[in-house]
């Protein structure tokens, strides 16, 4: 067995980035290859908080295997799932059930901030589950998180397929205990969540009957979408706001490692960028700069949000409006730390900064990213506004045998989800998948942006972001977002009809919903 | 870990029933429940023989995970694969790829006994391949049988999901080395084969453009289909040949019981049923001729055949010509006997039989049956010529556990691959599967009889046996024998066709099969 040291507990959450993936990564591969990447994931995936939730559930746990394609004697562990059958028509009127494909991150943050499931719910009279994903939040195998990520044997569990093997029997046996094996279950995810319930959709058609699939990047494995894309999307982002934000942006890179390669450089970026301590490296100014450039870019929504910190409406024009608005010939470290203070203290409370210095961050992202998830990445010279940097995947299988002892699967998503002529193998197979992204999502650019037939369907918003349609409704929400949840609404809708009708002839059934 | 004794190696190759798997399981557990049911199954799945085969193909060996969806340090195997690319077409003209899903055997004896994909390949200038399954073979995991058979954490990786993730890892290695991304592949099964087929093309559409299923019992679990179903069949084949041969044999059961219960019992039925060794409990006789019934029905093709054993045509005719081919009063022990030298001594050279007495006989099938294999099968009252039994679920469990220290999961194959609502769910998902059934099969009840879509056909043949279509060619193939082919290749051909033009609307590329 690897003798992977025991990880120091995460000290993130404050930053509460749960919900998202992010590459493996820039400047930290150009800097130090194979040193130090899983910073920079590690946040992402970290247990997330447990605010408080607007929304009612009852918690409940699920006894699950911890290998359903094998039969080695492991111990079993819980899942939790939250649950609402408030509204729930029951199982004589095929009631049906709504399930969110929880993704990386504790599952309340996600029920949370998954508003749309909520308040769609009741008119279509459905139940909510909303099931944590195996290794995060609470749902950890061997009892503690200590333990299940203690090395590659005890992590080696912590794959999509299992997860959505968990989502298969849990469904099954909550349908059989209530009674409601002919309820009709649609799935939601954001996200990797999205990705989750797409390929559930179709992995496991009898188990449900379609799913909205929010901001998924199925396509972002091998070289099946161009590496540069979610870079280029997060530059034109900023260009798009402002050309000298943009130039701003993209010179400062050099100013910075001009400034670090100075005696003394390090005190004087940790002063310029206000760090609680002292910077160990500028690499770990790097990442901090362009992580607050890719979440902006995520959360570039139309209206004020507290998703991943509180931001303004369009924060993507605020920080352009704070970079350019100095005068000619400002430095321009002051500039963008200007900008980014838009990302890191809009509340302005914030007295300095932190930058996670754990070397080993071990995540579960980190783990999904060196096995299975690995998603090329590159910045490229031109389109974007971060150093140039070409995926260079042997640096990453260095690092990843180094921090967990595994060796990373670089084509078996595709082989085992499909990619590569994803619109021409699923045109005549499949049924009953939404696509929805916002094209000012870097991750729009892995998904699937046309439709592929009449029943998996693209919905694209040109101002929209990171799966924002699935977000609690608000007084602010745009037209064009309205809109697109009427569609995804009609057509969930649409699936439940045809699912209805062909059971109910058989049964004397009366249909459920009205709206 | 569970201290299992070493399997001792099963002396039951003379047999020859490698391709079949069959029930859990009638007299056995009726009489010593949790007892010893392992000799039955084991001959299905032992190591089967490699004899020598009509068709020419070069042997190749490729390097698997041992676990796809799980990262631990386990150790990788060699998977074995028979390929022919002898009229390939190749990759600039789209030659297509027909491959065979290798089920629980030696995958050489299933190449040679699939006579109708090496027939029809040349037609399609396709490249054939014949997989080995894992843990079959030469396809070992730990370098030995010995090895791989020896607990329940080396047989963990024996599943069908992992089988079916070797398949799709294996075709993509294959197309990327012989840039062949874009030919098409046509998978084929037969029995279990046929389950991993249709699986195949419901998990893997993105890997395969069409399955041809034959003798599939895709719904042979849980409650899906009657469990009586098997038994009955078996039995409606003899009944249908002769009232007073299925009542002879619905008799001789407890003829048997009273033999035995004599003291010399045992002896008396030894000689009268002509064994080299003295029978160690009459179970073993029960299994003996259970067997034979069953194969009987399986094998009961219209023309001589050495499939299982030598064998007439239409053997059960035969069976009970003998059986009825006596004077009136004559003893039913005596008749049945007659009756079953039919299938084990047709060709009048066994001088003595042998009954396997290896009371773990640890076979791959038996693994699988106790694992996720859990079909539930009974014997009824009166639709039986079989000795009544109901499906003892617990007794299986407890077999199992003591067998392989191992707890089936009776629910996980629907769940992980449906069967409930079959059609209703495939009706508007997936395309191109062929179920293939003979009606005389007694596996058939367990498939799919009716076309669920267009695309997704039944094909019933009211005087097929088991896997009929998948045989070699004969002179003496009735009519409807070479329609059903015809049809299948039709099909195909549809299939093909339809995936050329897609192809070729956007590269200029010509068509590559004419027929």
């Amino acid at each position: 067995m690897a003798d992977f040291p025991k990880p120091p507990l995460l000290p993130l959450i404050s930053l509460f980035l749960v919900a998202f993936f992010h590459p493996v990564l820039s400047s930290r591969f150009i800097r130090s290859p194979g040193g130090a990447a899983s910073r920079f994931l590690g946040k992402f995936a970290a247990g997330g908080g447990s605010g408080a939730t607007p929304y009612s559930y009852e918690t409940r746990y699920f006894e699950q295997n911890l290998d359903h394609f094998g039969f080695s004697e492991l111990p079993s562990f819980r899942q939790r799932y939250l649950i609402n059958t408030e509204h729930w028509a029951g199982p004589e009127q095929l009631g049906p059930i709504f399930f969110y494909c929880g993704n990386e991150g504790d599952i309340e943050w996600f029920a949370s901030n998954t508003g749309f499931l909520w308040e769609i719910a009741p008119r279509f009279r459905a139940m909510v589950v909303f099931p944590e994903h195996r290794y995060y939040g609470e749902s950890m195998p061997y009892g503690s998180k200590e333990v299940a990520y203690k090395n590659v044997t005890t992590l080696a569990h912590l794959t999509a397929e299992q997860a959505l093997a968990d989502f298969a029997v849990l469904i099954t046996d909550l349908k059989r205990n209530l009674s409601a094996q002919a309820c009709p279950v649609v799935l939601f995810g954001g996200s990797y969540g999205g990705m989750l319930a797409a390929w559930m959709r179709l992995k496991y058609p009898h188990i449900a009957i379609g799913a909205l699939a929010s901001s998924a990047p199925v396509l972002q494995f091998e070289d099946v979408v161009p590496p540069e894309t979610f870079y280029d999307i997060v530059s034109n982002g900023f260009r798009r706001e402002s050309v000298s934000c943009f130039n701003s942006i993209k010179e400062s890179w050099d100013a910075i490692e001009t400034e670090a390669h100075k005696s003394n450089g390090l005190s004087y970026l940790t002063k310029a960028f206000g760090f609680c301590r002292k910077l160990k490296s500028v690499d770990d100014l790097y990442d901090w700069l362009e992580s607050a450039y890719s979440y902006l870019a995520m959360a570039n929504y139309p209206y004020p949000s507290d998703f991943l910190m509180p931001l303004p409406g369009n924060p993507i024009k605020e920080v352009c409006r704070k970079i350019d608005d100095f005068p000619n010939g400002t430095d321009v470290l002051k500039r963008i730390f200007a900008g980014v203070s838009v990302y890191y203290n809009y509340t302005g409370r914030v007295d300095c900064f932190d930058v996670d210095d754990d070397p080993h961050g071990m995540s579960g992202w980190n783990w999904q990213a060196c096995t299975e998830m690995v998603m090329p990445m590159s910045s490229s010279r031109n389109g974007s506004m971060f150093p140039t940097y070409d995926y260079n995947y042997s640096s990453m299988v260095e690092w990843c045998f180094k921090s967990y002892h595994v060796k990373p699967r670089p084509n078996w998503i595709t082989t085992e989800f499909g990619g590569h002529g994803f619109k021409k193998v699923l045109g005549n197979f499949g049924s009953n998948i939404i696509f929805s992204n916002g094209l000012l999502d870097p991750w729009s650019g892995g998904s699937v942006l046309e439709s592929v037939s009449e029943t998996i369907v693209a919905l694209v918003t040109e101002k929209g972001a990171h799966h924002l349609d699935l977000r609690p409704a608000t007084a602010e929400d745009p037209d064009w977002l309205l809109e697109q949840r009427a569609v995804e609404v009609k057509l969930i809708r649409g699936w439940l009809d045809e699912y209805f009708e062909k059971t109910t002839k058989k049964k004397k059934i009366i249909r459920v919903f009205d709206m």
